[in-house]
């Protein structure tokens, strides 16, 4: 079984080609190192517009199939940031402890974390996590919830996801 | 005086007899074994329906006149966990701390407490708390948060709770 | 450059002139010995009264031009308790990470911190914050929160505003 993640690269500046999709790249090598399970990325770099990356995000989980889907940047305080209201538009359950998680991870390296306003949540049988836009802060962050990650999709129905235990030890609780 | 606390089992399973409702049983014990000021205690195992919650949160509050519910399982990200969309349909104000801190007292425990969405609030003058369906977890979740228990039961208009000092420090500040 | 900030005590007592609006009183003497920029404060005391606190907001925001609003006292469960309730009347972005912070940095002191509904937020170029009624809560809790907020009214498009170092180091990331 081959699983599908998207990666969805929320950015002005990177879908108008001025700067490089470096979060978005940074997410997939993570997913790279971790993951045992086989899986396809869906890949993609939209502008920092609420209706766009509610689209996007609808395909991915509904069309695509994507059992997790990864976002970057877009979750400050900037009038431009908007990730998390597109995130909340399409989710049917709020999960606020990954944001919770993530900036207490964060603020253990800048004190701007709490100005984060990332999220995550389920639509269906996907999970969407907001992460931060800057590749050292996506790493510092991804790795705090990861090992949560592979049980939230068994509950939702998604495949069952197996990690590389040197990289990235996840857990299940015995049933 | 007696106070009325509400405990409600949510749980599809429990409630069709098929498991037994041990995680409800599990919170009165742990209230015995704290509360030194005598309490009834209004015991219902309901199915994971958002309605059925709801209603039930309603009648322990409204017409019970229980100061405390607690509320056990349904509250993680599966198709059927429900809990917390029913609790917010019958609060008013959300406490939003309590759920912060039973997610981080678990995370010592289980990098999965994060998939938890549990939260609590108040309706006139009952506090309502959302717990876990595991027992161990029940204990770790209600032990962090029950010091603030007795001193916002106070500030709502409940009746006044005193603990067996020994088990269960609770805190009010100096007026 | 003169940057303006607003204090707004909510306390039914104060108002009525039963209390000393000590609260209010305590955050300007916490900004003056923090800050290096010269500010002036638009200084107001406000009853519990939703419909009052939000329009007090407002026009601190679009009026009276503040980059930073504070607010004292309002934030628990009580009935007459509405801070929160006023504050998301009037952003438009809540920053969660805020009240999350500030919570667990009272966690430290009382048990009873969890009880604070206190949150943060934007309007417009204007931020936001809650802080609780007690001036010994109030400071813990701006300590905690402060090196974020001269970063975030950078992005929001507000004035520079600098800091005493030995006082109060905020952090603001290299571009």
């Amino acid at each position: 079984m081959t699983a599908k993640i998207g990666v969805l690269n929320i950015s002005d500046r990177a879908s108008a080609g001025v700067y490089e999709d470096t979060p978005g790249k940074a997410c997939v090598a993570l997913l790279r190192e971790w993951l045992a399970t086989p899986f396809d990325v869906d890949y993609q770099v939209v502008p920092d517009e609420r209706a766009v990356i509610a689209t996007e995000l609808r395909r991915m989980a509904d069309t695509s199939g994507c059992c997790l889907i990864v976002t970057t940047g877009g979750t400050g305080p900037a009038p431009r940031d908007v990730t998390p209201e597109a995130t909340r538009d399409v989710i049917e359950k709020e999960l606020p402890g990954f944001g919770e998680l993530m900036r207490a991870a964060s603020l253990k390296f800048v004190p701007t974390a709490i100005l984060s306003r990332q999220t995550a949540g389920t639509r269906g049988r996907t999970l969407i996590v907001n992460l931060p836009g800057r590749p050292k802060a996506i790493r510092e962050n991804l790795e705090a919830v990861f090992p949560a990650i592979p049980y939230c999709i068994d509950l939702i129905g998604g495949p069952r996801l197996e990690t590389n235990e040197a990289a990235m030890k996840v857990f299940r609780p015995k049933p």
